[in-house]
């Protein structure tokens, strides 16, 4: 890969792990590569959906599976532009276990002008929690999902 | 309605208004009744998914999306029983206006002793933001989601 | 609406009900205003997805929905373009009666330049069979699904 | 595995491969093992969706997928049991080919007592054209989708 596109993948690396929302859910990106996207959210009571027995929210996993899955569309991109999520689907298969970590991956399956598609699922050990297919929507002469400069 | 069916009505609204995402999220139930949830969610800074626009992230408006198809499902218990997301859509039909509140509604389309499927939409004012459509599956004899005594 | 919407919705019309997937399901088209598509399909025993019970296939239900969502789109639009299913949601509420017709209806949600958003449901009578939610691209530069000059 | 369950696998290949809305479509299962279900369906005009490209219908597709799906759900069944689709998602990746047979291949996820996951695709050499995401009810009490006796 060019300088550049190095640089572009590295700024867009920054700005997705700076999102106000995935701070707010202390989540961490542990990788990104071409094609995929990888974080971690680490347990914690915040994020308890139900009190009786300590499960997260079904919404936090969503909006990780959601970002995870952007990010995988983002690291495709040979150019800078702003992706928005068209639609997305969420599978629940079982519920996370209280306590414990949660990991993300997704991939893009399929890039055009317009339009991208990506998959990713949500693991805890080899356990699949949940698993989530999405369409995204570019657009190359939007506002982009960088941060600011320090 | 019978006492008994108000009691648990209530109770449940009371637990799920205390759920600690929905706490973290800041968001509200403004609505419960027979078939049907709402909520309201007040803009704020820390629910920002870009911060060079201002929008809201997706994963907020589908976790609170998914509640309020949960508690529209939960309405319609007769008797308590956890509801779990089995599998949810979401099309997000234009991006959140920054600054302003969002409002969620929910209504059940059908119960039956195992399943339930609902539909629920966000808007800010008669702008639909999006629309989500999820199946829930009822367990009978699971821990609920209600608050602790207090 | 002028004279020249008025052909174009009535072309389409026209050649959405001459498919020949249509024709080999044995439906037609029972309605197409602006914002919505009504179809009808009597049923066949060619239809049958499970010979036991004589319960029509999904597939064919979805089939169904699929068109009528494009078609509840498709009158949407003010000039020619063609209409591809980016993504649909079938969700099945009950299973179709065996011997009775299906009645399809959809609505569009949303239309903007590129993509368009629609939402249909499958009955018997009162009873809903299926709901479906789908997005779609549109083509302003594509071959239009019209039929061939009589 | 045990000659019974060899017998059971047998008779839900054969009683899968015969329903008519299969034999209507003219497509054929390829492959039946444990977790995988595999067909083929041959291009026939009267499939076509858009007379102007002679693109294969949508419906088509998602029927397909929606058979071959359930087909690995019923692969990873003990006893037998009556599969229902419960939901399904369909991502139409790119148009198929004219001309072009479709091979569908899928995978079940996960199977509980009452809940299946399963995911499949459609594909025409190595260019993916649509990928499923659908969840299956199991009724252990229901009359089963085997063909009759010849």
């Amino acid at each position: 890969m060019s300088e550049v596109a190095d640089f572009w993948l590295e700024a867009m690396r920054r700005g997705m792990g700076q999102t106000p929302f995935l701070r707010a859910l202390g989540g961490e990106i542990t990788g990104f590569e071409r094609g995929r996207g990888r974080m971690r959210l680490p347990y914690s009571p915040h994020l308890v959906g139900n009190p009786a027995t300590g499960v997260i929210h079904g919404g936090v996993i969503t909006g990780m599976l959601d970002q995870a899955c952007g990010m995988a569309v983002g690291s495709m991109l040979r150019a800078p532009a702003r992706i928005a999520t068209l639609d997305l689907r969420i599978d629940y298969m079982r519920p996370a276990e209280p306590g414990c970590d949660l990991d993300f991956e997704a991939e893009c399956l399929k890039i055009g002008h317009d339009i991208a598609f990506a998959r990713g699922r949500a693991q805890q050990g080899e356990s699949i929690v949940a698993i989530a297919t999405g369409t995204f929507i570019l657009s190359h002469d939007a506002p982009l999902p960088m941060a600011a400069a320090p």
